[in-house]
């Protein structure tokens, strides 16, 4: 798989072809970057981290009926994944205020939504990775208006099964983003579920132990990472 | 009705008591504003451009089936209408693309948008009126899921009569923006329609003749909106 061409660098994974033409590596990077890439650093180890948390979820997953691109985890760094046509939409499922919304709506940090929201942004660095709505997604031709239903069911099932997981380890789900991609004409759940793509809060201390701490300089960010990695996979 | 008292003033409009408990009256100013009251100005006559303007779309709709405030206009400036509970979500219609809508997606200004798309702004100035989806208006509970299809409907049968009403004037209906309100449980559109809260494009020149001639500073400002008049109520 090592032995396979760099086919992407994104901004925290490398992707590989694999002599499976429909299998690709993820490698998990240690950069980080923020603000639409405004801001980078690195985070020691993150990368593994990543790794194995977004395994154990993507494993989770499975287990309860939702369809994901894991294969295998080949290496500390690397994951096999099924190769995806990935829909250029990012999808935000929110449990509490947080972040970009508190701030575009006025509302307060901490506020619990009940139900979960559900939003989606157009996966477009060069546009900031702007907010839609349905008839954006229609209107860019990103997916079909079924796709998006499915889309939208997976993403509730999915914080359905991660907010007990994480209550369980005394965290916070508060919000989370997800990337789906055809994969023979079936919608499956991509990319990676990592504290660089969630909100955790702990249940006691409401502390960030996630991305926030490297966004807003917070400190002790490597221990933040590995305290996760130790709650989801310990 | 004049002896009424101001209960609100607006950018545009202010807004004044009857007799009549279930109306209010509209006052049309020259006040004009743009980019979220940050650039300031007059337009001279434009306040009667919009009422007569509004006037005529507004008894045009109800023609054609859509319930609108307008009960009677009064004065060059003055317009009688139901008093309604506004939805404080601004309805956006789009034909073509242009202003924010080629900004935020980086699509080109002239694209005809086929069919029309329908886009919901939250209401409040502080905010500066931010786009948002379904799911925000049920988490701002700012109406109910019927509420808003029915809304949509109605968004999507006034553009089927404004399209051609100024097709058959050689304009071009680009965007506009509408408000719908609650009268007796009942939603019906209200506001204004005019060249501040639509866009037109002259349909030979491609020129435009509403208030981004006031926005980009391009000119001919009251010009523009006399021609309006004269083609819409002339
Ligand atoms: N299974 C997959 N097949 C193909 N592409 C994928 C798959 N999973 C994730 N991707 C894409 O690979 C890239 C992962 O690298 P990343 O650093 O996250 O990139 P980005 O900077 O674009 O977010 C993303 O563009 C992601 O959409
Ligand atoms: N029929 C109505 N009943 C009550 N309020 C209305 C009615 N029609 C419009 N409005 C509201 O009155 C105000 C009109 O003034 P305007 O200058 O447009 O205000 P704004 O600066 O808030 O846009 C708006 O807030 C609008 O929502
Ligand atoms: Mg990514
Ligand atoms: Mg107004």
């Amino acid at each position: 798989m090592t032995s396979g061409t760099m086919i992407y660098e994104g901004k925290a994974k490398k992707i590989f072809t694999t002599s499976d033409p429909d299998q690709v590596v993820q490698y998990f990077k240690d950069d980080a970057t923020a603000f639409n890439a405004q801001k980078r650093g690195t985070i020691l180890e993150k990368g593994v981290v990543n790794n194995k948390v977004s395994e154990r979820l993507f494993r989770l997953l499975e287990q309860n009926g939702v369809p994901t691109h894991f294969v295998a985890r080949t290496s500390d760094r690397e994951m096999l994944t099924k190769k995806v046509a990935i829909v250029p939409v990012e999808v935000v499922v929110r449990n509490v205020v947080a972040g970009s919304l508190a701030k575009r709506l006025g509302l307060k940090e901490g506020e619990p939504i009940e139900p979960a929201i559900v939003e989606w942004y157009y996966k477009n660095d060069a546009l900031g990775d702007p907010l839609i709505a349905d008839d954006h997604v229609r209107l860019l031709k990103l997916a079909t208006p079924e796709q998006m239903a499915e889309i939208r069911k997976l993403a509730l099932k999915v914080n359905g099964v991660l907010q007990p997981f994480f209550g369980e380890r005394r965290m916070i789900l508060v919000d989370f983003k997800l990337e789906f991609g055809l994969y023979n004409a079936t919608l499956i759940l991509a990319d990676e579920i990592s504290p660089d793509t969630c909100r955790f809060w702990d249940q006691t201390t409401k502390e960030s132990m996630d991305k926030d701490r490297f966004r807003k300089d917070l400190g002790r960010i490597e221990e933040a990472y590995q305290e996760v990695l130790k709650r989801v996979c310990g």
